[in-house]
C-alpha cells in the first residue's frame, strides 16, 4: 500500500486491520460473535454483506441442519463467512465435513479444546482453523496444534464465559503471540475499543450483542427490547452456589428465568446432599435447565423466563438499526478517535 | 512544551499524561491503588518518591491513626500523596479535617456517593477531590457535586468491586467526560494497557495489585508468595448466595477462607430463614466475615484463612522488585509499544 494511504484516518484504520482482513478474506477485520438462534442466514449475511465476516453458531444442530443454513447463507450472500462448531457437539466430525463440503472457509472451534483429528481434517479439507485461547499457555498449545488464528474472549461477553476479562487478556496474550492473527471478544461495543485493541496488537475484534438488534436479526422484538433497554450492569454471569456442583457460567440480563436458575440449582443440590440424586445427573440437570431457554427469548420472546444472553456491552445497544449502519458506526467512532488523537499529539 | 519532545516515544507518552500528571503534581499520572493495611508510609511514600502518587488507605483507622500515618508519610518523601476515605466511615467529617490540618492535596473518596458536606469541606479546605464513578449518570453527577477528577474502575480489579468490567467502563465514559480528568483503573499491570487507556482518553492509571510485591511494601512475604504464584483466573469475586441476603463483592485469590465464607453465608442464610436470626443481624454478620481477614493475611502471613484480596493483574506479578523498579518496567512497556506502532505505520 503506498504511504499516503495511512495519512487518513480511514486509511490508518484499515492498514491496522490489514492482517485480520486477509486472513479473513473480508473488507474488515470484524468477526460476528456467534450466537445460538439469532447468528442464523440473515444476520450472517447481512454482516458479511456489509464487509465484516459473519459466523453461523452451528449449536445443537445436527449435520443435515447445519448443511441446509449453510446453504441458506449462500443464497443470501457471496462474501466469506465462518461457521462455529461446539467442540462437545457429539457430530463434531460430522459437522467439519458439511462444512468443507460445503466450501466453508473458516471454521471456528469453541466451547472447549478442539480436539486433534476435528483440526487435521479441518485443515486437510482447505478451511481455516479459528480457536478460542482462554489462557496464554492454552493460546501456544492451541497455536502448536495447528490454529489458524486465535479468540481472546473476556469475561464481559456473553453466553458461556470464562473468568479473565479482555483488559487483562490482551496484556497477558497480546505481547507473546505473533505467529496467528488474534482477533479480540467481550464487551466490544464502540469504535475506539476497536482502535485500541487494534493498536495493542489485535488483528481485528469479534463482536455478537451489538448485532442482535441489527434489522436484519431475526431475533423477537422483545427480545430486541430488552437489549434497548438493558444497561452494562444487567447483564451478570450466572452463579454457582457450590463448589461440588461445578456451573459453567453464562451471562444474561436478570430476569425471572436467572432467578428460577438458582432456585433449581438450590434444589438439585438439596436432593443431591439428601442422597434423592446421583452426583452426575444432578449435574446433567443443572446443565440441561437452559436448553431451551435462548430459543424460547429469541424465538418466541418470553423475555421473562427465557434466557436473554448477553454481553456487558448491551447498554451500548441503543436501537434497530441496518447491520451495514453498525459496522459504518463503529468505523467512523474509530477514524474520529484517530483523528483527536493526531490533532492532539 | 516544544513540539520535538513528542518525537521521542518517551515524550509522547509523557505528554498523553501530562494532564493526569499536572492535576495530581507528580511526574507521571499514575494513582496506586489504596490497599488496606497494604498502603501505608512505606509503600506510599515509595511510589511518590518514584514520580507516582502514592495513596494512603485509611480504611477503618480512626482519626488520631490517620493523622499519624499522614505525618509518617511525610516524614518519608515530601512528594505529593493522597489518602483514600471510604464514604461510610463514621467519623468521615473529622477524618477530612485530619488531612486538611496536615495539608494533603488530594483527598480520594471510595466506596459510595460522597456526602456533600464531605466533598464541600475538602475543597473549601483547599483539597482536591478525587470520587469513583461507576457508570456514566453517576461520573456527571459527581462532576456536578465537585469531583475535581474520577476515577473508573473496572470488575478486574481487586478488594471490593463493581459488576462492569473497565473495557465496558472506558467505553460508556470515556467518550462523554471531558470536563475533569478521568484515570482507568482495574486489571492493568504492563504498559500497552497504560498506552492503550490513555490513547482512549484518560488522564492516567490507578494500580494497585501490581505494587503489592514492591519491595517497599509492608505486606508479609507470604502474602507477596501468594501473590507471585497467583493466576488471573484464581482472583474471583465472593459469591452472592441468596438476593435477599445481598453481598457486596470482594475480589482476591480463592483459598481456604473464601471457601469458609461461602459456608458462613450458607448458615446465615438457613438461620434466617429458621427464624433464629433477624435479617439486618444476619446482613452484619455476613459482611463482618471478613473484618480482620485482611490484616490476618497482609501482617500476619495467615494467607490460608485471610483474605488475599486481588486483582486479575496479579498474573502479572513475578517477582519483587523496587517500586520505581516496577513503576519504570511500566512506563518502558508503553513507550516500546508506541515505538512499534511508529515502526508499523
Amino acid at each position: 500500500m503506498p504511504m499516503d494511504v495511512f495519512a487518513t484516518p480511514a486509511g490508518a484504520v484499515d492498514s491496522l486491520m490489514a492482517r485480520g482482513a486477509a486472513f479473513l478474506g473480508t473488507r474488515y477485520a470484524i468477526l460476528g460473535g456467534a450466537m445460538s438462534w439469532v447468528s442464523e442466514r440473515n444476520l450472517v449475511a447481512a454482516l458479511s454483506n456489509a464487509g465484516a465476516f459473519g459466523v453461523i453458531a452451528c449449536g445443537a444442530m445436527m449435520p443435515d441442519r447445519l448443511a441446509e443454513e449453510i446453504a441458506g447463507t449462500q443464497a443470501l450472500t457471496d462474501k466469506p463467512f465462518g461457521v462455529n462448531l461446539i467442540t462437545m457437539h457429539p457430530n463434531l466430525m460430522e459437522l467439519v465435513q458439511v462444512c468443507l463440503d460445503a466450501k466453508v472457509g473458516h471454521i471456528v472451534f469453541a466451547g472447549g479444546i478442539p480436539p486433534g483429528p476435528a483440526i487435521k481434517a479441518a485443515k486437510e479439507g482447505g478451511a481455516k482453523v479459528i480457536c478460542f485461547a482462554p489462557a496464554l499457555a492454552l493460546a501456544k498449545k492451541l497455536v502448536r496444534s495447528g490454529a489458524d488464528a486465535l479468540v481472546i474472549e473476556g469475561s464481559e461477553a456473553g453466553g458461556h464465559i470464562g473468568p479473565v476479562s479482555l483488559t487483562v487478556l490482551a496484556q497477558e496474550i497480546l505481547p507473546h503471540i505473533r505467529d496467528v492473527p488474534v482477533f479480540v471478544a467481550g464487551g466490544i461495543g464502540r469504535g475506539e475499543a476497536i482502535l485500541s485493541y487494534l493498536e495493542m496488537g489485535a488483528a481485528g475484534v469479534q463482536i455478537g450483542t451489538r448485532f442482535v438488534c441489527a434489522t436484519e436479526s431475526i431475533a423477537h422484538p422483545n427480545f430486541k427490547r430488552a437489549f434497548i433497554r438493558g444497561a452494562a450492569r444487567d447483564a451478570m454471569p450466572t452463579v454457582q452456589l457450590d463448589e461440588s456442583f461445578p456451573v459453567i457460567p453464562v451471562r444474561a440480563l436478570q430476569n425471572e428465568g436467572t432467578k428460577r436458575f438458582l432456585e433449581h440449582q438450590a434444589e438439585v443440590i438439596r436432593r443431591y446432599k439428601a442422597g434423592e440424586v446421583a452426583k452426575e445427573a444432578g449435574q446433567l440437570d443443572i446443565e440441561h435447565f437452559w436448553a431451551g431457554a435462548l430459543r424460547r427469548a429469541v424465538i418466541d420472546g418470553d423475555v421473562e423466563n427465557g434466557s436473554l444472553m448477553a454481553g456487558q456491552s448491551v447498554g451500548m445497544v441503543t436501537k434497530e438499526q441496518p447491520a451495514a449502519e453498525i459496522i459504518a458506526e463503529l468505523l467512523e467512532q474509530a477514524q474520529a478517535a484517530l483523528t483527536a488523537r493526531r490533532a492532539g499529539a
